[in-house]
């Protein structure tokens, strides 16, 4: 499926993986457990090698035109049979962060306010301070925010232009929002008049049965929900295509935005390119791929972790996603756990990055690594964390 | 080079030039003037074909991770390169229309002010306002902005964000401004303090002798402006890619936001794949056959519409890009001369459009239609225009 990228046997591109061309690399013989990103060797270089000359036999000049605003037709159809709901819901993007730097400014202005969940996403956060939004949170358990809290924070936050959530594989902390939880948040929402933007980019990579519940737009019936998906967890982010679900006559609004009137759809001939690859099986052929392999390393990591570290820090089974989240010992704070694992050689990303206030969380990916190498991280972590004296 | 479109010999894939896949499609026997498109006969799609695999093959999974936030290296040393500036200067985009997106948010703020000319693309208009910037205009003669109207919009306007300028085939006049007034207008807005964004789309459709006066970016040394490159007029918008030449400091302010931390470059896999077409000379002989077949509608178009007029309205032709300006005489109001037209089965663009408060101006693409066609919009809309009786 894709050709792997290691350091005993490189491809000839593999010299191309290196700070300049992608975004980040970690110095030689560290075990990066901080970003999301997929490892090399699950990228589908193969499978996206002949996308483009398909689409361009097929499309013609078409796929090199301004694309339609909103997006190109065969593949709204096609997202929209995936995910139940009508083609005029749907909008191709460049992604999730394009999608969000689009709705902060069609939906907001400096000076608003938006709520988030106080443990999320680091750089959704940033794209909305970019934006002159006022950030606001609200507290979380088990299943992501808590109804509670979210009617707490809209009723402070009377200008809220939206709310922003993860309720599927959260990043960072992995869990689920389970269908009543999704139903009570819909409900204090929609009491307060705010949409929420629901951040799905993971939705698909459900790594134990038959995966999450229902969305919130498809439990809301695609009222009051805006739903970001993306290509970039699951084929990858070099491509920039993602996708949103909302309401058509926000999808309208959507694509009458300057932006697009003036640029045409939002990545035109790439989508032409993603629609070869959906339309005949090869995507669900690809995410079953990338499942087992996601499975394959979660498992490693998790089990590594609990062998090394016995019962004394709780590792969670996430169901899907790319992360396992990790709760120490209020006696031990981020900063060391990170310190001694920095010194045993892994990279770990640490709970504030994402707003967490305990001092005593850490996130791992065990998306961007092989098996074997994410079992010697862990091995690493055990040894440098019962090092720390709160371990014991 | 690329495979014609037409109606008597339509290719397998003309089917998809149609509303849903492409923005914007003319009714049948309609000869559209209107958009500042290429033909469907000018997209590369056989120069295309082989980019994407190239790139797969030369970049590997590189090419499809989280690229680079300021876009790869190769391309931006390719960029730099050929327009004289460092590659730190250089930021590689998702098209014009992005970027100006992004530096409405990045150099503006709602409430804030922006200067453009009175006349200039309609859309790089609406996306300011789409950001809340308030649009100030500046009055323009022959060679485009006059400086003592650009001193005095600046002065009125103490919180300009920038002042955004066509200098190089202006959209919609066709205009140059010559170096002498290049120099004029870097020197008034340096003296405000209000950096320049050169919307420089056109600058490579030189149609006649060495093409355009240098750049303001190059005038400038690259200091106090923003110049915004595009492949969507010389390869295909359906790429939705383009750059931006702008001090290094600013260049590392756009790549540091949280849109670009969190996605990666603008446009990566797309970047990688114009890489391979720029490095071996494949792109200037697409650009040299470009030339040529625009120059080919350009004086078709020309030649015909002043048969068919006379000396009644004087049809200037432009140096290069991919308009004509006509001014007709000011009894004749743009909406008769735009509904003569229709009735004859020619969309054009009316002035006002762009901000023209005449009252008298079209705009007309050679860019759209091959030379027959463009003879055969000349000869319809010359006998339509006769039929107005102030043309006599």
């Amino acid at each position: 499926m894709a050709r792997p990228v290691t350091a005993a046997a490189p491809a000839p591109s593999a010299r191309w993986w290196r700070a300049g061309v992608v975004q980040a690399v970690s110095p030689p013989g560290v075990i990066d457990l901080g970003p999301g990103y997929l490892e090399p060797g699950l990228l589908p270089v193969d499978t996206v090698l002949p996308l483009y000359a398909e689409a361009l036999t097929e499309f013609g000049p078409a796929a090199l035109g301004y694309g339609a605003n909103a997006g190109a037709d065969p593949l709204r159809v096609l997202l929209a049979d995936r995910h139940g709901c009508t083609a005029e819901e749907v909008m191709v993007t460049a992604g999730t962060s394009q999608a969000l730097a689009l709705l902060c400014t069609a939906l907001g202005r400096p000076g608003r306010s938006v709520v988030v969940e106080r443990t999320c996403y680091d750089l959704a956060r940033g794209i909305m301070t970019d934006h002159g939004l006022r950030v606001r949170e609200a507290a979380a358990d088990g299943e992501g925010v808590r109804p509670d809290a979210l009617d707490q924070a809209l009723s402070r936050s009377t200008d809220a232009a939206f709310v922003y959530l993860t309720p599927t594989f959260h990043n960072p902390t992995g869990t689920v929002a389970g269908t009543p939880r999704r139903r009570e948040l819909l409900a204090v929402a929609a009491r307060h008049g705010v949409p929420i933007v629901e951040d799905d980019a993971y939705a698909e990579l459900n790594l134990d049965g038959t995966g999450p519940p229902p969305s919130l737009a498809a439990l809301a019936g695609g009222r009051g929900v805006i739903r970001l998906g993306s290509f970039a967890k699951t084929l990858g982010p070099g491509l920039r295509l993602g996708w949103l679900q909302a309401e058509p006559d926000l999808v309208s609004t959507l694509a009458h935005r300057g932006q697009l009137v003036s640029g045409g759809g939002l990545n035109h001939l790439t989508s032409l390119a993603v629609t070869m690859l959906m339309r005949d099986g090869r995507y669900d052929q690809r995410l079953s791929w990338l499942r087992g392999q996601l499975r394959l390393r979660r498992d490693a990591l998790v089990a590594a972790l609990r062998a090394g570290l016995g019962d004394e820090v709780a590792v969670a089974r996430p169901a899907g996603g790319f992360f396992l989240w990790l709760a120490f010992h209020p006696r031990l704070g981020e900063a060391s756990i990170a310190a001694a694992a920095a010194r045993a050689g892994v990279e770990v990303a640490r709970g504030s990055r994402f707003g967490t206030t305990t001092g005593t969380h850490v996130r791992l990916a065990y998306s961007f690594h092989p098996p074997d190498r994410l079992a010697e991280a862990a091995a690493r972590l055990a040894l440098a964390w019962r090092n720390e004296d709160p371990l014991r």
